[in-house]
């Protein structure tokens, strides 16, 4: 292990975390929230100071790394991430248990947006501009942010390559242009683009700047955080709308949007997971509405409910105009399987995303149609292009992973007695990095009740969903930390 | 398609299904049950017509045929099977409605044992026997035991082999000697003995012949119908704890005990699904009777119930001496997991199947050690022996239909408007033949309550269950049907 490498890496991370606290000290100083004031100081101290330490002691590390130092550092970055970023909660007092503080940071960097606080409404404005600040940096990743500003492990090498690969959703990350630091630039100036535009959409709509901004910061990192106790649901449905629509283009593969910048529109309009994506999307909308006839006094609010439902769970958000989980079952049947399928690869959504699904279907079509003509070559083909056996192979283990932990955390979960369904939506909501699940843990209620160690365990489903699990997997394996 | 040799297999299959009907038919003449002769009479003389112009178009068949024509003829085998054998239900009377004698039929075949009946001590006798009956001869399947005592198909040829695979379970169904037709009859051979024993030590408790013969079929076939309205709760904890051990015992590959009378006992003993067969039985025994504690006034008691349960589930059987959906969600939920975890390969229990889940899970973690060491070649053992790559991606392809379909199912039954639990604890029971689940189909439960479409989605899941999904999915694949 180069540890030399990664804790110098892991300390330029924090300086970026430190940096970023900065905003929220100063909201909470014009607010006079001097909790929250002593909270973000002492913690922006503290970081600092743990950045200093890792750095120092990562001078004169060696140029050489290996595929597994990678994943391991971004394993690590995460968790040390959280452990630092729930400092504010808990120094402030706004969050007195640790454990909380640290479920409600991991749950804003993960981008899942599941919630310990009962009252939010009743928080300090920086601690709540913090929160949902955690979504916006954990969205497109806080690494891929640092390799965008800096030449951080040593110039464009196979180091940062593994960084971006283990940060970034989906089964195929590609590279939008040959220098890595030129991807990650492009990547987050059109999240900042994007996320502009949404801002300007809600002010338009008579939000306030600052739940606009918040808001925003949710929406953009498919996150969830409301900043109010009710979520969207107090707002215009103006407002609801925009929402709705911004939500489903931060669950596009921004590699479409740099397409249609380059003005490939061709490939975009034949992207097989594009089409997936929003043809789930449009269907789930159409079957929800049918099935909630009668449900709400008009057509119009129908549709508009499910349709926000429908891109807010899917796209991995969580936010919520009403309480879901009164709909009929076959309506939260298709929220429960959007949950699953998930968002695009390469958008800042979680879940199985739709290209993997893509291509676990594909390649099981493919060993029926070996069965029924074992003569022929059967070659899987993404987009017209033949995908290589070696992402294959990886998707499927992907999908064995995901049955795995997803059925272990189900198990361990169910210690606190919870009923079975809240039990597995609160791990499909962890786990996918969407938020409320069905039950205790529904669009109107929270994660408070689960012991330390669910809570735990739900911590490590959100890491392991957003890292796309094997950088978790990677630190708990044997070989990873054997010596040569 | 060879469609004469399908046509001719068939039909022979039909003569071995009428055949059976005659002792049920026997038991009602000598209950002067005249609905159910009257019923066992037409219906044995409709299959006897259907197998007779099967045979007679089945004549002069080609003896060329494709691994395909071996899955499709399983395939409908089995749908065949069912709407034939759910004929003295239907016509007796004593199921008025055909989707609901189909059910229960093929719930029967499948070993599954969800039932459509809330009154079962109200059947006649020869019902009763049938509806057992089916389960012995599904456990073992029907075309194997066509192949151990005809020699079907045209001998020793692939074509049989097909079928084997097929109507077989496990990722990797071994010859236990070089002939096809021998490996069948010492299947059978030793599955009529282990039943002979099994109705041996249920009379010695001092159970009624009928209800012992009964019981030792639903518990041989791992099928789970009882003959009580209580399932096996009313009888005494010794025929409780015979039930206990068979159980376990039919759950085991039968190579097993192939090996055993070839005096192999190492090779058994190192055999790994077998140890992760009893140890996941072993640690839910005694996570459960922790979890318990309390529950029932003795130890004693605790222990029967958990280890009944356990076994009854793992096995996929669905036997019930308590209502275990009353039991905390710790224990519901290791039930619920091993639902779904299974019994042994080449066992008469279904599921995933433990050695099915072995190379999952060996599979996953060569990945895990191909991203720590690229550099090195890994391969994956079972007991000690390098597994194909072939078999390794046919596992993961099945992990991927299972998934799918149990999602789709859990969808698609969710229009009846039970809660999602119900939903999807039924689709989880009747796709892995256990026959109960939680909620509204939980043990003192069944299924009459669903609707004809979701009954013939879970007719269907029961059916894939059991085939193992590819004869089922390769029935509605496109390119079966295509004209060369």
């Amino acid at each position: 292990m180069n540890y030399k490498m990664m804790g110098r890496f892991i300390g330029k991370m924090l300086i970026v975390e430190a940096v970023f606290m900065i905003p929220a000290l100063l909201i909470s100083l014009s607010g006079s929230e001097y909790n929250a004031v002593f909270g973000f100081g002492v913690s922006l101290l503290l970081t600092l100071l743990a950045a200093g330490i890792l750095l120092l002691a990562g001078r004169g590390s060696k140029k050489k790394f290996y595929a597994r130092e990678g994943l391991v550092c971004v394993g690590l970055s995460w968790a040390i991430l959280g452990l630092l970023g729930a400092l504010p909660f808990y120094i402030s007092g706004e969050i007195p248990d640790f454990v909380d503080a640290f479920f409600e940071i991991v749950s804003g960097f993960t981008t899942t947006g599941a919630s310990i606080l009962t009252e939010i409404e009743g928080l300090s404005k920086g601690i709540i501009y913090w929160r949902s600040f955690s979504h916006w940096l954990g969205g497109m990743g806080v690494l891929v942010f640092l390799l965008a500003i800096t030449s951080a492990g040593g110039g464009d090498n196979g180091f940062t390559m593994h960084l971006l690969r283990a940060e970034s959703p989906g089964p195929n990350v590609g590279k939008l242009v040959p220098k890595m630091k030129k991807t990650a630039r492009i990547l987050y100036l059109l999240y900042i683009a994007l996320t502009v535009l949404n801002v300007i959409f809600l002010l338009a709509g008579g939000m306030p700047v600052f739940d606009a901004v918040c808001t925003a910061f949710g929406t953009a990192g498919t996150g969830g955080f409301g900043i109010k106790n009710d979520s969207i649901a107090g707002y215009s449905p103006y407002i609801q709308n925009v929402c709705t629509v911004f939500m489903l283009l931060f669950g596009v593969n921004f590699s479409c949007y740099y397409l249609l910048l380059l003005k490939q529109f061709k490939n975009v309009l034949r992207d097989e997971e594009l089409k997936l994506y929003l043809g789930l999307a449009a269907g789930s909308i159409l079957l929800i509405t049918l099935n909630l006839r009668g449900f709400y006094p008009t057509l119009g609010e129908t549709v508009r409910h499910a349709a926000f439902q429908v891109s807010s769970i899917m796209t991995t958000t969580g936010f919520a105009t009403t309480d879901f989980d009164l709909w009929p079952a076959f309506s939260k049947t298709i929220l429960f399987g959007l949950m699953i399928v998930g968002a695009s690869a390469g958008s800042t959504g979680g879940g199985f995303k739709c290209g993997r699904a893509l291509l676990v279907i594909k390649s099981l079509r493919r060993s029926v149609r070996k069965v029924i003509h074992p003569e022929k070559v059967q070659v899987v083909r993404s987009n017209g292009h033949p995908v290589d056996e070696k992402i294959l192979q990886n998707v499927n283990a992907y999908l064995a992973a995901y049955a795995i932990i997803t059925l272990l955390s189900f198990l361990l979960i169910s210690v606190d007695g919870f009923s079975m369904m809240t039990n597995l939506s609160a791990v499909v909501a962890c786990f996918n990095n969407i938020g409320p699940g069905f039950e205790a843990v529904g669009p109107t209620c929270n994660f408070a009740g689960f012991s330390w160690f669910s809570k735990l365990v739900l911590i490590l489903d959100m890491l392991a969903g957003r890292l796309e699990i094997f950088p978790i997997l990677i630190l708990f394996s044997r070989s990873t930390w054997k010596r040569r």
